[in-house]
């Protein structure tokens, strides 16, 4: 069975189903760690680089303890009594998905089906990337779309 | 935790893999169904419309046959022990295979990554389409791709 779990999770309603999936998944002994990945798009200057100012900056330390901060209340709420390793990161939910599948040697990650990180919206314009690059198994847990 | 589980299979050497995640995943009690779409399509005639001629629905029948053989040998070797309810159907993989998981009212459904029938072919240029519509969870199992 699976030993090394990754639950991707939006803070959407949606994601109290997949983390409850993700628990019931999670045999005794196996390691689960929830992930949250905070968007976050720098603005750029005329160069196209990403502008060097002090409010920037702030903003990144600001949006990043929020999102640890969320993550801890869902943990608490929806966790409760598991084990777990919790991660947040700051980037493009798709390519920092994947690339912790693929450094932790995760072997599935659990996701929902729909909602701001969910597979069908990952899954995006680059139909089956997801898929493709995913090193690992991955459930896509069915989310009704009202609820994402 | 899932009670009525489909597994979809198209003979590849994959799919021995994806068998034994779905035997590992389905509880005691459960039901498991093993789903074979034997891809088939009838010749059209100038209008449109399939002909219908002796040696076609001959071929189907043999078709229908030989898929129901394969299947039978793939459960004697690979789902030895287990209680599954085996399905052919002709058609489109990815219409079949929608349709069993909605009139049978699975709540879970394995499947490989990749494979003839795996998700990422299912996915297709239609991109998000099965998990979209898809009414159940999806495990897609990971498939090296050279052995799909």
């Amino acid at each position: 069975m699976y030993q090394n779990i990754l639950l991707a999770v939006d803070f959407s309603k949606a994601s109290t189903c997949v983390a409850q999936r993700a628990m019931q998944l999670a045999p005794e002994g196996s390691q689960l760690t929830v992930l949250h990945v905070a968007e976050y798009l720098p603005m750029l200057d005329y160069s196209g680089d990403p502008m060097a100012m002090t409010p920037l900056a702030i903003d990144e330390d600001l949006l990043m303890e929020d999102a640890k901060q969320s993550l801890q209340r869902f943990v608490d709420k929806h966790l409760q009594g598991v084990e777990v390793v919790q991660q947040v990161k700051m980037g493009i939910p798709k390519l920092d998905i994947l690339q912790t599948v693929e450094k932790q040697n995760i072997d599935l990650l659990v996701i929902g089906s729909h909602g701001r990180h969910g597979l069908a919206r990952l899954l995006g314009s680059t139909a089956a990337a997801v898929i493709n690059d995913c090193p690992c198994d991955i459930l896509a847990v069915r989310i009704n779309p009202d609820n994402s």
